[in-house]
């Protein structure tokens, strides 16, 4: 038998639900550890949450996160404009920095196609990347999205939608993981390695 | 090299690595979630976060969670008041409800003995307990504290406190998990299962 939890425990808890990764029970042991914050810290907590989007904007070039304006990364002067890498969201323009690898601007799709949630170009940021493309700055589009099935078929219909720019168009190289022991990588990861192998 | 985030977004992001079990990349994932929720959504939670501490109150009785007043347990007639069982925190008492083998009252303790955060006797609330003994209606208090040492200590100390109380002082028998595996069973619940050991 279940007890019955304070309305506002079980709506707090509801909330703590929806978050990636959390479960009824991990929302509960956080729920718990809620109500051990001290007042002022809940209400910083709350204040972030319920002003989320209007201090949060998304970069009106590239979609990245901003405070307002454009970002870091578009707003800064050494940073290469004749190479934009696109990804599907923000949260991997990070991943991306962290390599130290890259120099060029990002353009933030907003997702992958995905047909079943009625994802298609539509619901991209697909156009804003034909206008940024159109001033013939950029010389290279690097598709960064991801190596599964939507991710390829997203980086095909950007590919052919930018065919008769004068733009080179790339793609990550697929392959085995740095670092890897041959034995347990995968056979698609491993074909692909193959047939991309490279001359030393 | 890590990217410069937006401040609100870098605040959000402490605040949900303050969350138990949560590290800094789980926050990210939470917060690029949380910036996907719909405004009403998010201020929704903020409110349930805002108004925690007076909308989930102590019962003034037992200690348990409760909208305001004594929690749905000690409100409820049907329950035996002749039996109190002493945990540790509120969300303790719905692990027992759950088992439904239990009928009595609980009293929450608000944790236990740990000399090296500072929490003895006067953080605990142990006078309350003996508050509620007074009328000498409860007759068995038994002491469901953890089987850990600061557990057993604390079980230790209040049977010592209540030890000339007309009251039976009983402790949750230690032993085999329910459908355990002996093979996987480790010696010290296995050493309290023997020495614990009934006639069938």
């Amino acid at each position: 038998m279940e007890i019955k939890l304070p309305i506002a425990l079980e709506a707090l808890i509801n909330h703590l639900s929806r978050l990636p990764g959390v479960g009824k029970r991990t929302a509960q042991r956080m729920a718990a550890e809620l109500l051990r914050w001290k007042d002022n810290d809940l209400c910083a907590f709350a204040d972030c949450l319920a002003h989320l989007h209007e201090r949060v904007q998304s970069c009106p070039i590239c979609g990245n996160y901003t405070d307002g304006g454009p970002c870091v990364i578009c707003a800064n002067p050494l940073r290469n404009p004749a190479q934009i890498c696109v990804v599907e969201n923000p949260a991997q323009i990070a991943i991306f920095e962290r390599t130290g690898c890259y120099n060029g601007l990002y353009h933030v799709l907003g997702g992958k196609f995905a047909p079943l949630s009625g994802v298609g170009p539509e619901q991209l940021r697909c156009t804003q990347l034909q206008e940024r493309l159109k001033d013939g700055q950029v010389k290279e589009l690097i598709l960064a999205t991801s190596a599964d099935v939507e991710g390829e078929a997203t980086a095909h219909f950007l590919a052919d939608m930018f065919q008769d720019c004068d733009v080179a168009i790339t793609r990550l190289a697929i392959g085995i993981p740095a670092g890897a022991d041959l034995s347990y990588t995968d056979s698609p990861s491993l074909a692909q390695a193959f047939s991309g192998r490279r001359k030393l």
